[in-house]
């Protein structure tokens, strides 16, 4: 066990961990037995905003040589993913984001000490407040971290939407020459191709991916050189130059300072934004999930013009029952967006002054919604959209059994005349098509 | 045109109106061009909240028995709805209610002056403020009025329900014959009878009215008597007393005074509550239509095993064509029901001190949703539930067509066995009871 | 009383009514008690719509020159809002808008009936679904009528946001030199000024602006045209050329035909995109106003360091109260559109093959949202932002009552060094100042 | 690797798995790369039901004794948490549960196979389905299991509410004799003591315990025996009496079967009404944490009035700062928990036919709020409430500061007088108290 201090008091940490007392006292604190941990990917980002910073402060002349390159070699090694296991905490945490910070200052102040040859805790050499998080606060790194993760993954999530358009087409394509019933308030209305069905759903995965675009133009105004309220307060004029610089070198990103940084500290509209548009993106999903469940019901006793591929048995009870399950995972994915696109908003309002305190929740909240969106649609592509088959038979039978074509003679018989028609098929049992003929109305 | 003042100013008020300066300043502020006004049974609740205060500080001897009289009478025409259009301020107010509530003291006031023969606005003879609202604050008398009409549309919508959940359960005696194909997941599994499905549907609903009788037994305490903040600054004891009872013997509930007015005046939560029993209740009718508009689909490309009455054409552009619109209103109001619900918990929680300021939108969106879930069921039951025919042969059909029955073999025979009887129908296009038989699995 | 008919039967219209049978199962089948009626914005664009078939069906040689004549200047008196009270449904309906629609139809058949001096209900000479709704469906009326609404409305939003954003800037100028403490998690932080804060409040509209401006971009792809489900049946090549000219004409606005016309039929992803812009801006909103709030506070037991305007009594207990209710009418509003962004999204994923049965609702909700924050945000701004003053004394002696200004010295002292002078400062009971300039660490 | 096949394939699966090859598909299809995985509560609750259903099943003669007691073994290792990694699959699955039912079948059936000394994957021994799965179905057994652990981590909950609301008590008494200003609407109103405000927050607490006693109440009937949808397929009436005996002994909690199964089967509703119980509570904790916060901001240039414990520090650049860190990690728990509602609301309105496929979406919402609650509401009286400190000089203070007591003289004085005196107080600058005196209006 080593002894740390803080502003509080004395704790001991066991002398293997990388993470220190302040680290310690957050795990203590916002303990959640089953909840989640602070999000890997949003980890990595911190790495590179803590290298960014002690580039910037060297450049900037606040922080030796020697100290930059240990703390540097410190940053690579928690980007890379080796110290995982010392950021335990919890994805919810009071404290805006603080004892995330502070965590990823004492990892990498002991990993720089280690670099150095030196034991954990000798804070004296590298100092986690004084030496990593030198011109920062939580205020700027925390949000500025948030932000570059956004696009780090929303990167993979417009990639596989990308690929989900593209099968999408592959089969309007494949299905173009399948005409079926359409349907409206999931009654027989008028006719269409099973193709142009899934021109639809291309179209709508089209516009989300066009959103998708848009969100990394909204997201890249990072405030980082604010420090505590968005004055920069404690930070050169120097380091703040340097600090975004080096971010945009690192990251290749367009990553660019706010204009206005204290606005920029205190306000998370840009998070709604962007759950927004997740949201919309989910609602989509949600709506071909629909149109395949309802396609493929039956086999016997539904629809069944369609038919998805089997990924796995359906029933623990029910010998050969396959079930929609890919189409079920993206249902329940859409719910989880938009259970998080409230927690995104109605967090978000509750900014005051110069802080929103409910940082954590809303950036753990955007990261998860994109995070299952990108393994959500990744499975649709693979394993549903793929390998679908038409049963070109029953879309037949389906159409030929509806009145569903009558409307096409609507330019010219109007619709009362049709209406009278169709009154006179029920009481009659003729098909319409015979009594158009009886009436002289159309030809062969 | 006549002049009235307040601690801000003067204004002129149309000599015929029965509502003052308070009042107009708040049509004023609160102006929504398309917005709702305060809903007109709120109203009715505050007359008869002003009525037992006259009644109470009469008795307490804090107002003479003339113009407690006058009061008493004023009160009256406002509950008999003959003043509605004297309220005219929007739903959605800041002010937590004051300005509804000086909106009814004013119209009293000036209903009371002419019942005395006087002019309007003569406040030095009966004062809105000094006589109406006298004893009283906003912050008791407004939740109270609430919780007043709560009851009173509850108890319509109870009823509804009734008579809902005996529709659904006739339908359940008539439909039990009939047997249908069970599905789950949209997936063919195994039977039941259509009457069953009803009996489900019945036996929830029941449960939403046992939900609906609770909510009484948690609203009926009231903080009338609090005052500001529920410590009865302002309000003798004797006045106290006689108020509760007041409305006790007015409305003939069982209210009863909260015995923690302070928590009583700040904590909504039991709104929060009751609109979690509503939402619970929108869920089950959603999930009904659901169902209606799925066996309902078709009715030739669909599942068409039951049909909806026709109750209004369903397209201006398709001759002949009925849609399950009963179903989409309920579906609507599912919607309607579970966004007030977000508006009532996100408002709730912003409780602070003493009171919470957003009473208004918390009570109207309560109020909204016990009503549209009154109108709701009572049309769901009239023109939709009422007239629903069965079509026993597409039941029967479907039932045939599937392989459901299978299951009732597990027992016997086993899922793996099973399992590769249904994978030796699939190829050889016999069917499996053929199969069994073949193999001497099962007896004639 | 006059007989109309439909394909269900007969019933009786009194004779004065522009509506007709379609109208009066609606209303009959739709009612809510209390419930809102169909936004009369909403009516005025359908009249548009109408007008822009009608030339459009004459110039494909479909609808002749006089009828035509009679259909458009009856759809200039609807366009008016002369027959306003003839749009009596519920803005809740079932069945995708086809009541809206055929409402419409009824009042335009019979005004221009009228305009031809015959009487109403003479629907063989013109004909409400056969002349009125002539190559349109609700389908692709609907949608469009809603989407030149969201324009037309939009505009007078952003209007109104413009005329705040401006406003907060001259609060900036106005209160630039006064310096102020800052706060994080409502604890004393690091200063700025006043003049910041109203500073970042215009910058965050500013970019509310800029959203509101790319919401027009997104909703200006109509789908008129597509009739039923988006493939043109019923509609002529060339009457769907010039209906989307005439629109366009006929509202000046940039409207273009959705280049896939199924999707953009069954599809609404778009509401739910603009409903999540409208929710960031009453995000803002709330935050502003509860910087508002706290700001104003007290004011001799709160912050006090702003007033806001008295625009009107506070209590009806307490004399000379003043409440914030400005503000309060604002988070009202955020309440209302966090919870119609709910129901947009939530209904508009639960679309089913080629429409969403659940668009009423979700029109209406988007169009409210627009309009609360159009209202709102003109009152936020006349009667709260516009009149606030500053106490310069209150904001100075906050100031220097913190010790917010020793972090001005971290960049020189550093962390450590400063937390042990505070210890020091809690022990002693000096202030930090002296500390330092007793131990050497600043100057004078 | 040993060689599994289903109705699908085969697959390779490690020796030393437990799990098979139902399991492995349902990894595959469901992943989510940061995903949270099945609830370990919930895996526990199915080993009680799998154990009840082996031994019912042996009572009602389907399974031999041997065989038996090896599950019997096997369930209580897993219910002991020895296999706990081998339950890997994601909370959000597509199929209603099945994978989940499947991996519990697979583990106990290697595992019973491991106690009777055999190798994993000899199902011809012990086999998943027919075995361990037998007379039972997902649909039967996962919702029942979901029920046992909601009434197991509900009575934690409970208990620690208990807690909770004896510490606010403790409070109460601790802080009655403190007198402070009340506040409405963040501006001063009227006094009570800082006892009443924790005696309102304590009431409160105490609603939600009855509250939560209610749930288990609504929670306890289960569908245990009604298999695939509720008509109890596959089982015999033997076993479907003793299993539910069986579970009843295991757990020694009230459960009792569902009148209805396959109402019970279908519907989801009494999970929507847990969870809006549970939101209640988070409200009411939201608004308790809103008031803790504002009455410690400061602490200079706020309201300061009580001092909350020093939990951790504040700021990575602001020396010597505290934030109310443990009331943030609350409000972030109310909104998980709303976000959470609305999952389970929108999600449970999405049932169709006999059941609701997104069953496990909402099981663990449901769950999971549970569980912040518990753990939150621990952290926040132990870590929070216990050290709260009061600062009796600074509610004095803002008590004379106030014109607060000017209401206590309305009864005697009455409104308008009262007004008068606090304008001339404004121009003057004298005290109202003063002014009282001077005019004769009070005694000393």
């Amino acid at each position: 066990m080593r002894i740390e201090k803080d502003g509080i008091g004395e704790l001991e940490i066991p002398k293997t961990k990388y993470y220190g007392i302040h680290t310690q006292r957050a795990i203590d604190n916002f303990y959640l037995k089953n909840g989640k941990k602070t999000n890997p990917e949003l980890i990595k980002s911190f790495a590179l905003v803590k290298l960014a910073a002690a580039e910037a402060n060297f450049k900037a002349g606040k922080l030796d040589e020697d100290k930059k390159n240990y703390i540097v070699r410190a940053c690579e090694r928690v980007y890379n993913g080796e110290l995982e296991s010392e950021f335990p905490l919890s994805s919810i945490q009071g404290g805006a984001g603080t004892s995330t910070n502070m965590n990823a200052n004492e990892v990498v102040a002991n990993a720089a000490l280690e670099e150095m040859g030196e034991e954990k805790g000798r804070y004296d050499l590298i100092n986690p407040i004084e030496d990593v998080n030198l011109s920062q606060s939580t205020n700027d790194t925390y949000p500025t971290a948030v932000k570059i993760t956004v696009i780090r993954i929303l990167r993979e999530l417009v990639t596989e939407a990308m690929a989900l358009q593209e099968e999408l087409q592959k089969k309007e394509k494949e299905f173009s020459p399948i005409f079926k019933l359409g349907r409206t308030q999931l009654q027989d209305a008028v006719p269409l191709t099973l193709g142009q069905s899934f021109g639809a759903f291309a179209e709508a995965v089209s516009r989300d991916r066009w959103r998708l675009y848009k969100i990394e133009e909204r997201i890249r105004r990072i405030n980082i050189g604010g420090t505590a309220i968005g004055t920069g307060i404690g930070a050169s004029l120097k380091y703040r130059y340097y600090v975004t610089e080096e971010l945009k070198r690192l990251t290749g990103y367009g990553l660019a300072r706010a204009e206005n940084l204290i606005d920029a500290t205190q306000n998370l509209d840009v998070f709604v934004e962007i759950s927004g548009l997740l949201k919309t993106m989910a609602v989509n999903l949600n709506k071909i999930s629909n149109d395949l469940r309802l396609m493929s019901s039956g086999p016997n006793g539904g629809i069944g013009e369609i038919k998805l591929p089997s990924i796995q048995m359906g029933s623990s009870i029910m010998p050969g029952k396959i079930n929609p399950v890919g189409a079920e995972f993206i249902k329940q994915i859409f719910h989880k967006v938009q259970g998080n696109d409230l927690i995104v908003s109605a967090a978000a309002a509750e900014g005051e002054f110069e802080l929103n305190a409910l940082t954590p929740i809303i950036s753990e909240s955007v990261l998860e919604s994109i995070e299952v969106l990108r393994d959500g649609i990744k499975m649709f592509r693979e394993k549903v959209i793929k390998g679908i088959t038409a049963d070109k038979e029953r879309c037949e039978k389906h159409l030929r059994a509806s009145l569903s074509t009558i409307t096409s003679h609507i330019d010219q018989l109007g619709y009362e005349l049709l209406s009278e028609i169709l009154k006179e098929c029920e009481k009659t049992g003729k098909s319409y098509d015979e009594l158009l003929k009886e009436k002289g109305l159309v030809k062969e």
